[in-house]
C-alpha cells in the first residue's frame, strides 16, 4: 500500500509519505512518493501519490513535459484549484490511455498542496476521477493510502494545537504506527515542509536506520505506558474486577 | 460493523464489544454481541461475533436447543478446541442453510473464548468456513469487525504486560478510538472478564452516558498531550524548520 499524509496547520504546511511499494509481498522495492515542483518562482508545490506508481511516473513525466510546453500547466495557471484540478485532469488522460490494458488498476489517488503567492496555503485531495476536496477547518490534514492507524495521531496534533516542529514528530508517530501495523508501509520517510509565505519547500528524507526514529518509538513507547497508568480506575458500580 | 476484542493475560481472560448494528447508515440499532454461556459448572464461556446479526441469533439459539438434547453440545464437548469447532460447525450449517437466498452476506466471524475446568484458559478466533486460531503468546489478543483502530492500543496493554484492571482501562480505550473513527461502532460496550480458574465470567456494560467513559477520554487526551510534548527534539542533521 502506501501512506502519505498532509497537514494544514497556522504556521504552515507539513508533508509525509513512505517509500514502500510492493507488487506482491515477494518484490517490495523502495520508490519516493513525495515530490516537490517548483515549476515558478511565485509558487511552491508538493504531490503526493498513492495507486498504481506507474500512473503516478507518467503523470509526472507529463508535468514535466507541458511545463516546456504552450499550453496549460503548473507555471501557467493563476490559481492553486487550478493546479489541482490540472493535475487531476493529467491523472485521469494516463489512467484512460491505460485503461484498455489494465481497467481501474491504474488508478491513482494523490495529495496536492502549497502556495501560488497571493493565496492562501492549501492541501487537497485528489481523486481518481479528477475532482478534488481541499482539507476543511475542523479537520485540517489530508492522508491517502493506509490511512486508518495513523489518523488517532493527526486528530490529537489538530486537537493540540500544535506548531510544525511538533506536527513533525506526531507525524513521524503515525507513520511508525502505520508501519508496524502494515508491512506495505515503511521507511525512509519524505517529508516536506513548508512556511506560509516563504514559497520555498524544505525537504527531509529519514532513513530506517536512523537512531532519531529508534529514540523517538522508544520514549512515545514509554510515554503511553505512563499516560495508560494515569487512566482513572475503573469506578465500582462498572467494576467486574 | 462491529468491534470485538479478547485478551488474554497472566491473571485471566477480558472480553469487550460494542454494541451497534446497522442496516444502512439510516437503520442503526443496539443490539448485544458478547454473549456469556455457562452449560455447566465446570466451564465457562463468551462468544463475540460480527458479521451477519441473523446468523449470529440462529447460531446461539441452535447452541441452546443442542444443549436440551442427546447430541454433541457445549455442555458435552471435553476440550477448549472442540467447543470452538462445534460453535464453528453450528455456523457453517447456519451459513449453509441460507446460501441459496443470501450467498455469503451471511457469513460471520466469532472470538470464543473461556475455560474448561483442568484446561488452560483460552480464546479463539473462529472463521466463518468454521476453523479456528487461538491467540499466540507473543500477540495474546484476538480482534474481529473494525480491527485497525484499537489494534494499537492492545499491543501496547500487551508490551505493558497489564493486569486486568489495566486492560479494562485499555480496552476501553481502544474502544473509544475506534468508535471514534467509525460512526458503525458505538456504545454502550459490553464487557466480560475471567479470572483464571473461577470457572465464573464476571459482566458490566458500559453505558454511552456513563461520566466514566467522559472522564476517561478526557484524561487520555490530557496524557497523550503530554506525552506528545515529551517527544524528542527533530536533531539538527534531520532538521527542516
Amino acid at each position: 500500500v502506501t501512506y502519505c499524509l498532509a497537514l494544514r496547520l497556522d504556521e504552515g504546511l507539513l508533508f509525509m509519505s513512505d517509500t514502500r511499494t510492493n507488487a506482491g509481498v515477494d518484490n517490495v522495492s523502495t520508490f519516493r512518493k513525495l515530490h516537490v515542483l517548483r515549476p515558478r518562482e511565485d509558487r511552491a508545490f508538493v504531490l503526493q501519490s498513492a495507486g498504481n506508481l506507474a500512473t503516478t511516473h507518467e503523470v509526472l513525466d507529463r508535468i514535466d513535459r507541458d511545463l516546456a510546453g504552450e499550453g496549460e500547466n503548473l507555471a501557467t495557471v493563476s490559481r492553486l484549484f487550478e493546479a489541482a484540478l490540472y493535475i487531476g485532469g493529467i491523472g485521469q488522460q494516463v489512467v484512460a490511455s491505460h485503461r484498455a490494458a489494465l481497467g481501474d488498476a491504474a488508478s491513482a489517488t494523490f495529495i496536492f498542496g502549497g502556495q501560488i503567492a497571493g493565496e492562501r496555503p492549501e492541501i487537497y485531495l485528489l481523486y481518481p476521477e479528477g475532482n478534488y476536496i481541499r482539507a476543511s477547518d475542523t479537520v485540517p490534514f489530508l492522508q491517502i493510502g493506509e490511512a486508518k492507524y495513523g489518523k488517532f495521531f493527526l486528530e490529537l496534533a489538530v486537537r493540540a494545537h500544535v506548531d510544525l516542529a511538533l506536527a513533525g514528530k506526531i507525524a513521524l508517530s503515525a507513520m511508525m504506527s502505520t508501519a508496524r501495523a502494515n508491512l506495505s508501509v515503511g521507511p525512509p520517510y519524505d517529508a516536506a515542509v513548508y512556511l506560509n509565505g516563504s514559497l520555498e519547500m524544505q525537504e527531509v528524507r529519514i532513513e530506517a536506520t536512523s537512531p532519531y526514529l529508534t529514540e523517538l518509538a522508544d520514549v512515545w513507547s514509554e510515554e503511553l505506558l505512563q499516560a495508560i497508568h494515569a487512566l482513572p480506575p475503573i469506578p465500582d458500580e462498572l467494576r467486574v474486577l
